[in-house]
Formats: structure tokens, sequence, C-alpha cells
């Protein structure tokens, strides 16, 4: 059983609009957004090609950007991201303890959906198709910064012509 | 069968070296190193007191420190820590395929060690006293600050005294 709240789209949509301020800044145009019943904490977005992170996917961004937060926070807390989240990003969710997620699109999401789910995180997938429109965009015009950010090996350059 | 390698100590030393200085300045006692069989791409340890960051354990700001890398790099690394990963810097060694981990102390190891090691990733334990003591030392110092650190909610403040 998943749960619909008031604020959902609301709040979806301010993770929505910082993808597409990331895909205007030329990088992975993935959003972030965490908001408890009392508002809004913070936004955030994937800031690997504007920051030369490693680190900062759209949930990490917004996370850092929330603060330092007691527990008891994040136990009243929602994390919306425009993409489900790889297995970093499931784990702080798990670490702090984040009881719910709202995800627009799922892309290999099986292995960290499990942790989160095995780990009693209530995970809403939302099927929004402008979250994936925008990250298949990204994919084909940058496919080797999409490898680098999810850690996928590409295939071997070719080598040399041999006679 | 976990595999000894030379560098291990060298390594792991750097990493207990960052753990220090992280004590030294008033922070959680917990360094990194990440290392090739080419040598020692970068150091770090927990950020949480010294940069108010929510998402730099020591893992994590050992991986931002590295940079960007592509993922043929990970493969062929291995992770060093003073303390166990947790959910969050495991999900991190997973995303970009670091195979191998040497781990110096343990705490509430076992949720996230299923999840490296049911992700192919070889786990060393050292049983290193030194590291146990630091963070030992520090949760005894500064509770409040190992438990927002780790997600917990510590125990409601008393309230005011009652009639």
């Amino acid at each position: 059983m998943t749960s619909l709240h008031r604020e959902d789209s609301e709040c979806f949509g301010l993770a929505l609009a910082e993808a597409h301020a990331g895909y205007d800044e030329g990088g992975l145009p993935i959003g972030a957004a965490l908001a408890t019943s009392d508002g809004v904490i913070a936004v955030g977005r994937n800031r690997r090609v504007q920051s030369g992170s490693a680190i900062r996917h759209a949930e990490m961004d917004c996370l850092e950007n929330a603060g330092r937060l007691p527990a008891s926070t994040y136990r009243g807390a929602t994390l919306y991201s425009t993409l489900s989240p790889c297995y970093m990003c499931s784990g702080a969710i798990v670490l702090f303890g984040i009881p719910r997620l709202v995800v627009g699109g799922e892309i290999d999401f099986e292995g960290p959906r499990a942790v989160l789910e095995g780990n009693g995180v209530e995970v809403v997938l939302r099927h929004d198709k402008g979250s994936l429109d925008l990250i298949d965009r990204f994919i084909a015009e940058h496919p080797a910064v999409w490898a680098e950010d999810i850690g996928v090996v590409l295939d071997a350059e070719p080598g040399p012509p041999t006679l």
C-alpha cells in the first residue's frame, strides 16, 4: 500500500524544477526535495558536471543542502526524487531513517528498492513521463557522463587498426 | 576467503591518520583512503562537525576528494575505512563497483555488510583496536553528535518537572 499526500504534487514539482535547472546547466537532469508536514526543508540536484562531484547525486545534494539535522526531523520527512535512487542514495535514506520516498521514474531500481523496502521505507512511484523524458534525452546526448554517474564501465575504446 | 595485500597496512595507516586528524579538529574520528595497485588516489575523513555536512562520512569525503573517475578506475580499487561503513557508504561502494573494502572496527555492520557482500564486495575486517578506541572515546564525549551522524533518535529530553 502506498499513501498519497496532499503536498506530494507540489513537492515533486520542486524536484522536477531542479532537474530542469540541472539540464539547462549541462548537468545530469535529476532533482530532489526533502519536506515534512511543516514545509520544504531543502531541494537539490545532481552536481557531477557542475561541481565535479562524485557523490552529489540529486538526493545527496538535497540532504547536504538540508544541513545537519537530528534524526527526529528525518523521521517525519518525505524525500522526492525525479529518478529512482541508486544504492548510495537509497542507503542514505535508510541511514537517516527517512520513512517515505516519492520517485518520478525508475531505472535499474530493483536492487536499491529491495534495500529500501527491506528497511521499512515506503516507496511511491509516480511514473512521471517528464522525469524520464529528461534523463533519456541526457543519456542519448552524454552516454559517458551517465555511465560515470552510475558506475558502469563502458565498452573498451577500439584499439588502433591492425594490418 | 579474504585476501591480504602488501599495501593494506600502509593504506590503512593513512585512513587512521585521517581519523586522528578528525579527532584533533573536534570531529567524528573516522578516516578513509582509496587506492589501487598504482597508488593512493585520495584520503578523507568525516566532516559533519568541521563542515556542517550531513553526507560527508569518511568514505564519502574520500570518494569526493578522489573526484570524477571512470568506473574502470573504481573496479581496481580498495577502499579503506577505520570504521565499518553505514548503509549510505556501503551503497556508494556498490554503486561505483569498488570490489574490496578493508575495515578497522565494526559497529552495527550486519545490515550494510549484507548489502556489500550480496553485491560481491570482498570485506576484510582488521579488528583494529586503535580505530575502535578512538570512536568509543568520541561517542562517550559527544553522544548527540554520534547519534546525529548515524540517524538515531535520542531519548526525549526530560520534560519540565511536574508537581
